[in-house]
């Protein structure tokens, strides 16, 4: 067996063998190999650096008293970083597993977007979590920016989290039990310690004296920095952050420390590494600088057909998240489409592929050559190109020469009506693969992701990096290139296939190979082979809901080049979590498919899809494993919670940060439940579970299980209140309160919940407004659009809300945020809601004309709702249309601003005066619903006609003109407030 | 070439597969790799631990800025523990050497004596230091103690200075130029942290924010002892450590405070180790625990011969420190002289020879067999034997039955002059191996050092561990067992030797065998060898001072088994040091002998003794670049001196404590000038010289030579004086200040110097006897005798002070000690005084009787001196003796306690009446030399002998008797006060 030190030596021999240096641990404590300097440091500036090193992390958070079976509160990272980029680090990654002994071939091994970031350290990067057969083994990340710097070269970070690994490897359940040498266990070399510091950690660490350490910590640090040392300097940032974690865990932390202290750590972080930057510049830089990778040269351009052939072109990358490979195979669509309509070459449609490892544009048809072309050189005016006597002139002389050509070869043509000499140069077409050569480059130079990386290549960006090209046309190489990369007729298969590559013959057999050789290029196809496959899999014993699971199975798709789903199962003990629990662990965690019976109850199996031919049953048990050790942590997790008083958990809310600017989590709570019951006290609302509800709100955010999963908000807070004896109407309130958690999730059935959940998303959308702002674009970190959308659906959904303005929650709630919310923010968030409201109900099909007829009543969305059901019949109704026609006619005539007044003394026309007589007649004015504003105003509706057929309105007299445009405004005011008639269009 | 991070990882597989644990460095700054809790907490306790592991050991006090070639604030040890004893560690640590290709057989590898203690954390153990051709490589310990706890078992730590052996590897003369991987160099990776750190340690730390740092530190080490948790509670010990070396290396320590933290540290510590076995144990010993080792069986006893043959005892040990192996030897011949002195064993002498890893006893001609003997059994008296009717009583019946004898049996003796019954016992005399086996187990368990250790043997202890026994009478293996151990035939030769054991054939043979191995057994001949090889080598450059270095060849002698001298030379440009400087370092630090011209001028050549057949051109250029390395540290602590002012060095003085309890180096120069002043004062000295050089006194303390070398206080103080321009002869008398240094070293030669170094040596036996005591038995740390010793030396050469009195002396200088020194100690030091005075004067060969005569001028030692002198000729004269004889007589007869006075009324014989006149005739009394006490008294002589004979003293009549006796003591008391008339023979 493997034991854990010596896959700490293969690693480290391996990772050598790589020409890596192999450096101690910190002598400080810290939570991550990143910390130490060999790599904080060493990422920055331009020297060249290979590392590797083990590094005990301590994550006083994680602390457990040794008991969780999967959590540390110090356990062993391997660190490796490779500075620059070598260009294959994820071959070399897979290589160093070989060392241990892992088969790639035999498990499946992904890598799965992870993306890192450390405010604290000013540092992020881009990256996956490494799965082995569904364990996170490993971290591997191309670091962006450390310090607040920009890092060139790149530097690849590869994280080994040895003791999971280890637990895979040797089939144990418990880190206790590892085998850390031959018959030593890890329990017993580590077991007592694990023990004596998460006490230390969490129960006895003396939050003063930690707190003082801070303070010194950060002094000497500053002294040192302004001292020009920036060695001691980060050993003392490393110190104030293990400090920092060492208060967090003991509870000690307040919002505003936290805010704080980060904000310190990484200003000082960043003032370690620009004076690092310049003490190495001052030292010549000991280790030397790198040569940028020189640009490609193209392969030779050799045409070898002449009638039309296939074109197919292959990006090969690094897995792209599945988000951005959909982004990527629309971008690559555009542009090609756009790249070939900027040619004059003859072809047939663009299709576009995609895999994690590549996007494939395949368009049929492609000409030879591009058609010829004659193209018009526009000379000087034919007057200046000419003498008095004929003989050309100096200018036209100049054009000729310019041009190559001679006099006798220029024409006259009239441009823009004046006469010019110019010449017809005709232009062969070009040859198809220089064409394409081009128009290619600028596809892959012109594709962006949301977030993008650089890596060795020193002028690519994109979200992974761009690792192969390869270009066909027909037989032929098509030879472009991009920076430091050529296309070629190589292109790469599975990493764990025999021979990882193949060169393709002609465009036209590409997919075949690929698909020989395994990999199913189109999404679709694979989406079905998923669908299927797992259909089949569970049959007859259970299914799939595929329909539910539509979202997750494209994602599946997206993560594999060759899907093999594979069924595993799971003990049926664990069916006694909640389901939400299993579910969110097999989807979120896992990207594991459910199963359940035809009951829809869930079936202790999972389907899970691998990448490629895996030994199956090495695999499954793999994933099931994994599948035990997250249940048998989130059955620690739920055992725990419920031994823990409500008010306990609840209590833990203080240490939430809900964001730098509006407090904690407890505090946020308490404006939420303040605000619920203001609002319940407009309505006249008096409700016992509503008050205990709102006391409860939120606790099981301060629940272990929660923690670990926050999409069981609510869940687990509703199972929690039960299982703590709450009323069943109070424990479902607390769940309703964060309904709706997506679009076209549940909504709150009962009056407190709905409350609630208005309350918070009141809170929610007011202090972010009032701080960071509204989303713009897509940004949207804190789903402030969610949240707006959330309230809509919630006041739409609770009549009981009808009469309650959304605006008015939104001043409220601005008034109780722990900043000021400025008038102008309050503006902003009506406009906001009005446009959300526009787009959900026109998304839902509703005409856009009513819709924004009915948008003055985005504050109350139940009314417009109301208003736009009653419009679709009114619409239809001659009484609605005549005085809607009316209404709209006398708008028309009636300028901006005048006022609804008149002398009726003034009125001499019959017809006015019937009009007259008319509105003075109507009962009622200011119409909440159509119907009663129909048989309201239904009266004018002759009197309106005839006023437009026999009244010249723009009288000359000034006086008569100003009393029959009054009395028109007194007509076009008659709908004002129950709808923007503007936008109805009749 | 052998990297750096090949030569850990390569050591690390090495004791991985003796089956050491690897753990990782501890993540707190730590001075060495002891202080990670796998050594410190693993080695207390019962549980048996095996580790390897990388330590990057901080020292701030060894900062350089990287400048040193040899010395840098962070060095990397490799720290290996075997719990308990394998009973091989040294040839375990030997195939480590060879495991990173040092070919143990070619090189000299040697282990030196080198003891390790840690106050601060209550620890201590034996062992050595190895020196790999005379660079020390490896600290080598048996531990013995650890947080105040003895350790059963007993751990080997073995503790390899990474740096240094990959310079010696390497052939590197700077730490920067290590290759540490392939093609990056140790400076290139660490130079700057090397830089930035000392800055830190000797510039730049806050002293304030690292002294609260310190008292955090230590309130959480103790609420964590509170709290029952010894891991986090060390790991506060170990910042408490690291914070107060900051605060040393930053000059912020004072005496009182190193005092303090010492002791705090010490309890601390203790507290941790007494948790830690507490836990361990109420974690039921989650390691397991050892079987203590079996006794030994003995071999079968065979017997072979009849008459006479050879003895030979082996006591086969790891290499014994040189005073030990001396000591041992002498101790051997007495237990076994003893011993067979016990039996009736015929033998001829013992003799004992012993090189540092054996003990031979030879004993010729050992009979086989006891004499037989005829043993009286002494039983009841004859009277009570018998009866009244001459029958048995039940005494008898009982003495015979015990017997095993029948009446019949029994004799009569007279006993004391009482007649017993006895019985006659006829007993064969015991074969030789039975009788030499109970023998030699008495000689191995009554060895023991001034230092003894515990090994893996569960009863013996001595300075080293036994790890053999040979014992062979004739042919026959002598069947002792002590022990674990069992003698055999079989000895050990040298280690590197191809076949490193043989079997001894007969007693007879066994120096033989040893010789044939290589092994010289005899201290003399090993010594003859050395002599001989040293100066033929140098023959006829130079020659060895076999006289002056005879204390360090016979150290030598005992550090080899088979001496191997070889000649080495060292750079001429050396020679600007120093003379003291190369000499100190030749002898006190590689032990090499020097070589010097005819005119006594060094040469740029040592001599160095191999052990064994070593590769000769190999071994001396290892031992030349040690030295080069020595000389090059020293020669740029010498420029760095050179360069500080004087008055820089003495102010490091307040760094360094003299005692705990007497303050700082500082606090004792300053009490050493004021004392030589006063004293100065009192003899009407007045001296701008002693002013100047009582400023500078000690001064050298300060330098980073003296600091390196202690030895050179003194010397280096009159070379830097003289460098700095001072006067002549005040850097004289700052060098005179330190003489003697030790028994016939050179004295001061002015009274400056002179007056210095009495002031010096008074200072310290006052303060140290008003504190730690006299020195009683051989303990003496502060070497209180040397000073002493010192005192009467310097005051007997110096004319100039015969009028000061060493006790007023002690008395001035108990008054300026920091702590009261009591009456009673004065008393005990003048005590002190006189005996060591008196020892000193017999050993220079005056005889006893006249030594304690002029005893009572101890205090003033040159007046003793002066008096001895005349004495001398005084014996010759028969004007003194006559005296003398007088006096004498006068003492004998007058009972002590008799007053001097008389009434001379009473006095009526002519004789008393002439004796009478003679006395009151005297011109003198209170004589201070002898001749003019013999000319003032020698009218006495006549009158004194005609009282004796014609006056009876004890007359009747009371007044006359007391009248007379009176008369006689005031004869008695002419010589009080000039002579101990009591001791003086005639």
């Amino acid at each position: 067996m493997l034991t854990m030190q010596d896959a700490l030596t293969r690693l480290t021999a391996y990772w050598t063998d790589q020409g890596c240096l192999v450096v101690q641990p910190m002598n400080t404590e810290v939570g991550a190999g990143t910390l130490n300097p060999a790599t904080f440091l060493r990422v920055l500036g331009p020297e060249p650096w290979r590392v590797v090193y083990p590094e005990p992390s301590v994550r006083p958070d994680d602390s457990r008293y040794g008991e969780n079976p999967n959590r540390l509160q110090t356990h062993t990272q391997l660190q490796v970083v490779l500075k620059p980029d070598p260009g294959n680090p994820q071959e070399l990654y897979l290589g160093s597993l070989a060392a241990i002994g892992i088969d790639v071939a035999a498990h499946d091994v992904r890598f799965v977007e992870d993306n890192w970031a450390s405010p604290a350290l000013g540092a992020w990067g881009l990256g996956w979590e490494v799965w082995l057969d569904g364990l996170e083994i490993t971290q591997f990340t191309y670091f962006q920016q450390a310090g607040g710097l920009n890092l060139d070269p790149v530097s690849v970070e590869i994280t080994y989290g040895i003791e999971r690994i280890i637990m895979a490897l040797q089939e144990k359940t418990h880190f206790k039990e590892i085998e850390y040498a031959p018959g030593v266990s890890y329990g017993e070399v580590f077991g007592q310690s694990e023990y004596e510091m998460s006490r230390y950690y969490l129960d006895d660490a003396d939050i003063d004296a930690n707190r003082r350490l801070l303070e010194i910590y950060a002094a000497e640090a500053q002294r040192m920095i302004d001292a020009g040392l920036p060695v001691p300097a980060h050993s003392y940032v490393l110190k104030c952050s293990q400090a920092f974690n060492v208060l967090d865990s003991r509870g000690a932390v307040s919002t505003a420390d936290r805010a704080a202290e980060f904000g310190r750590m990484r200003r000082l972080a960043g003032e370690v590494a620009k004076l690092w930057v310049g003490r190495r510049t001052e030292l010549g830089l000991p280790l030397g600088t790198i040569d940028a990778l020189e640009p490609a040269r193209p392969a030779a351009s050799v045409q070898t057909a002449d009638g039309e052939r296939t074109l197919v072109f292959e990006i090969g990358t690094e897995e792209l998240p599945p988000a951005e490979l959909r982004s990527a195979r629309e971008q690559v669509k555009r542009l090609l489409t756009e790249g070939l309509a900027g040619t004059r070459l003859g072809h047939g449609e663009v299709r576009v592929f995609g895999t994690p490892r590549r996007l494939i544009a395949v368009v049929p048809a492609v000409a030879a050559r591009e058609e010829d072309h004659v193209r018009t050189v526009k000379g000087p005016k034919t007057q200046a190109a000419y003498g008095a006597d004929g003989a050309p002139t100096k200018a036209l002389e100049g054009f000729v020469r310019g041009q190559g050509v001679t006099i006798a070869d220029v024409e006259t043509e009239e441009l823009a009506g004046v006469p010019h000499v110019v010449v017809r140069k005709h232009e062969a077409g070009r040859a198809a693969p220089a064409v394409l050569a081009a128009v290619l480059a600028q596809v892959v130079t012109g594709l962006r992701a949301a977030k993008n990386m650089r890596w060795n290549d020193p002028k690519l960006a994109f979200s992974r990096p761009v690792r192969w090209l390869t270009a066909l046309w027909g037989d032929d190489v098509v030879p472009v290139t991009v920076s430091t990369l050529a296309a070629g007729r190589r292109t790469r298969l599975l990493r764990t296939a025999a021979t990882p590559h193949a060169d393709i013959a002609s465009a036209e057999t590409f997919l075949e190979t690929l698909g020989v050789n395994g990999i199913v290029a189109d999404h679709e196809d694979r989406r079905e082979l998923i669908v299927i496959g797992a259909q089949d899999l569970v049959y007859p014993d259970g299914k799939i809901d595929v329909k539910g699971e539509a979202a997750l199975i494209d994602q599946i798709t997206d993560l594999v080049e060759q899907p093999l789903p594979l069924l595993g199962t799971f003990d049926e003990s664990y069916l006694s979590l909640p389901d939400a629990v299993l579910t969110t662990v097999m989807r979120k965690h896992q990207r594991y498919l459910p199963v359940r019976d035809v009951d829809g109850a869930l079936l202790p199996m999972f389907v899970t899809v691998a990448n490629g031919p895996v030994d199956v049953e090495l695999v499954r048990a793999g994933n099931e494993a994994v599948l035990r050790a997250r249940y048998e942590d989130a059955a620690f997790f739920y055992r725990a919670d419920r031994e823990t008083p409500l008010a306990t958990m609840k209590s833990h809310l203080d240490r939430l940060t809900f964001t730098d600017k509006l407090g904690s989590m407890a505090d946020r709570a308490r404006r939420i439940a303040a605000l619920a019951l203001a609002v319940a006290a407009r309505l006249g609302f008096v409700s016992p579970v509503l008050d205990r509800a709102a006391e409860l709100l939120k606790f099981d955010l301060g629940s272990q299980l929660v923690t670990e999963m926050t999409s069981l908000a609510g869940v687990m807070a509703r199972d929690y209140a039960l299982h703590a004896g709450e009323d069943r109407a109070v424990a479902q309130a607390v769940y309703e309160a964060e309904l709706p958690r997506n679009t076209g999730d549940a909504l709150p059935a009962t009056l407190p919940g709905a409350l609630l959940s208005l309350a918070d998303r009141l809170d929610l959308v007011a202090g972010l407004a009032g701080t960071v702002g509204l989303p713009t674009g897509s940004s949207d970190p804190f789903a402030v659009r969610r949240a707006v959308l959330g309230l809509l659906a919630v006041h739409r959904a609770t009549p009981a809300l009808a009469g309650f303005s959304l605006v008015d929650g939104i001043e409220l709630a601005a008034a109780a945020q722990p900043v000021p919310v400025e008038a102008s923010t309050l503006t902003a968030i009506g406009e906001f809601l009005a446009k959300r409201l526009e787009q959900a109900l026109t998304e839902e099909g509703r005409p856009v004309d009513r819709v924004r007829a009915v948008l003055p009543h985005f504050s109350r969305p139940s009314v417009a709702d109301s208003l736009l059901g009653q419009l679709d019949d009114a619409l239809t109704d001659p009484g609605f249309r005549a005085v809607a026609t009316a209404v709209q006619r006398a708008r028309r005539i009636v300028p901006a601003g005048t006022p609804a007044g008149y002398d009726a003394a003034v009125l001499k026309e019959p017809a006015e005066i019937a009009l007259h007589d008319a509105v003075t007649g109507l009962r009622v004015t200011g119409f909440s619903d159509i119907s009663s504003f129909v048989a309201s105003t239904s009266p004018l509706v002759e009197p309106v006609g005839r006023f437009f057929d026999e009244v010249f309105v723009m009288a000359d007299d000034p006086a008569v003109r100003a009393a029959r445009l009054g009395l028109l405004a007194t007509v076009r005011d008659l709908g004002e407030g129950l709808l923007d008639w503007d936008h109805l269009r009749m």
